[in-house]
């Protein structure tokens, strides 16, 4: 069979070793050898998290843990600031409207970065707002956004900081304790390596505390179900089990290498992939791009849709832009068990590509 | 490898063929391949629920289906009638509460179903309910519930059947058009073969339209989003898609050898489970026992627990009873992926470890 390479943000491939220990004879998750499991792959977690603090897992896409830090930390009517620059940040508030939470939108233009300095002259002039909801990397946009600029400002307010970090993580720079981020949102598919489906989310003691005067309704996101389930390393409701026994050997895998030389390795990765689109004339579309995913504009003239068609018929799967962006940009991933073999092939059928459309390079 | 007999009521063994499926190289959700599996699956899925109906598949537990099944048909303060005839019930009861739903309960005995003149009886009582909930089969005390007795019922009324068939699907009997069964529960890891993290809904006209005047909150279960993203085989948020991909082929598998020599077959075994624990002198915890589940009482005077840690000890597992029946029963699951010679071994296993209990047989 030819090698196919997917190169998009969410899935990413997933290694060999890790899909045969996922097929292994499946066991039950009420046991000792299960949650030994789980317990390993918590620990290990923790180190992509930088966090010290428990981390819940959720049977779900990473929507699911989006919307548990929504429906566990506010209630009815409170107010919402939101950064809006691209279809995630978008999503945040959609979830908070879905329940009665006001939203005041950070209107970023897509592909831009928030400004800290935007975000703290409206935390002042809303002295009432409980929470600001940004992306770690706005996928949508291949934009990594300040954390730790608009975590220092949101931590000088009775605020607090929920970041969508599903498509960053493993990638992107998030120090969660260092920086003290109050809520962090994780998935499965993206840099762990692993098929979707898990969903992880980790809280401050202020987080914590806002949990329990939170009132909107909730059940199979309840994270204080969930953290109790976790003293005896163990969920509320029956986990994919399997993709749990994926993530522990996925980190087992990072952790032989290294968590910081597997991050160094996708950052070294996202600068040769924004070094070569460059060297073939093309422009990245993101003034703060990420390391998780380069978004990179299609060519004056060319056809966005024809050009990821023609890499797909080459066997590299590209995604495109998504709701305004579509056919205006396409997207490299360059995490998880992205290599950069997979990388350097996929460049130089891009090339191949570019000329064919006899783009001007 | 020594052989493992997983013969828990969830997850139920995967067959090797199915495990090889989903360790394949992992495609994208958002292709033409995959929407077509998706579609291929839902097509023999409508013939285990005994549907024409649309299947709106969520990456979760079977809980969030049920959570979806609440949150996207009724309304705050409403009423409805819960029976509560094990773990499962009551967490419908839960979920109700959780939403500010107004619960009557059905106060059933743990091991007997519920009898429709009764349900009858409560539904002229309580004008105003808006809905009946129940299992097929209550998993923890291997009960199989009489659907077709209370969709009779329910079906003369404004209110609507909520079924939950999440471990009673391809073992009990469901027809869920025929019966006029109005939402209908399922999830991946009983009767179908495949690991935890599916879950199914399917909705009838009349729940549909109470779904379009529902006004709890919900963003990640909202059915009409997933119904939209069907039309063109999709779903709103990243599937957990190698679950699919085993699905279909789990399905694929039952189709071959016919759905309903399928379900046929693990009636036999569930007979002949029963039949052998009776022969050994056990007696039966249910009333109206599952053909997906076996509760089989511990004898008077043996360990409940030392009893399953016997099997384990053989390589068998058994799950226990949950909450009050913990200690109190052993249950023996005969759906999915397990087949008789399995059956054959444990239950040889079991009188051997009954024998080494000494107890009177």
């Amino acid at each position: 069979m030819e090698k196919k390479y997917l190169l998009t943000p969410g899935p990413t491939p997933v290694p060999e070793e890790i899909q045969a220990e996922m097929a292994k004879p499946i066991i039950h998750h009420r046991t000792p050898q299960y949650r030994e499991i789980f317990s390993q792959a918590n620990d290990k977690l923790k180190k992509i998290f930088k966090t010290e603090r428990d981390i819940l897992t959720f049977t779900s896409s990473g929507t699911g843990a989006m919307e548990a830090s929504v429906v566990n930390t506010l209630s009815k009517g409170d107010k919402a600031i939101v950064v809006e620059g691209g279809k995630f940040g978008e999503r945040f508030s959609e979830i908070c409207r879905a329940y009665g939470v006001n939203v005041v939108p950070v209107d970023v233009e897509w592909g831009n970065a928030p400004d800290p300095a935007v975000i703290k002259g409206l935390l002042e002039k809303n002295k009432d707002a409980k929470a600001v909801f940004m992306n770690l990397c706005e996928t949508s946009t291949g934009t990594v956004y300040d954390v730790k600029g608009i975590a220092e400002v949101v931590n000088k307010t009775d605020a607090i900081l929920v970041v969508d970090a599903i498509s960053g993580l493993g990638a992107d720079d998030l120090k969660t304790d260092e920086w003290n981020v109050d809520v962090v949102a994780g998935g499965s598919q993206k840099g762990l390596m692993i098929p979707p489906g898990l969903a992880f989310l980790t809280l401050s003691d202020k987080a914590w505390a806002m949990a329990a005067k939170s009132d909107l309704p909730n059940y199979y996101f309840n994270i204080k179900k969930y953290r109790k389930n976790l003293e005896k390393s163990d969920v509320p409701y029956t986990p994919a089990l399997t993709l749990t026994i994926g993530l522990n050997k996925a980190l087992s895998i990072m952790e032989s290498e290294g968590f910081d030389n597997f991050i160094r390795r996708h950052r070294q990765d996202a600068e040769f992939v924004r070094r070569s689109v460059e060297n073939m004339g093309l422009d990245l579309f993101s003034k703060s791009p990420s390391y998780a995913v380069t978004a990179v504009k299609v060519p004056h003239g060319a056809d966005g849709a024809a050009l990821i068609k023609a890499m797909k018929a080459k066997g590299v799967t590209f995604a495109g832009g998504q709701a305004s962006l579509k056919g205006k940009i396409f997207r490299i991933a360059h995490m998880g068990g992205i290599k950069r073999d997979d990388l350097e092939h996929a460049l130089s059928l891009l090339k191949d590509v570019l000329n064919e459309m006899k783009v001007s390079q």
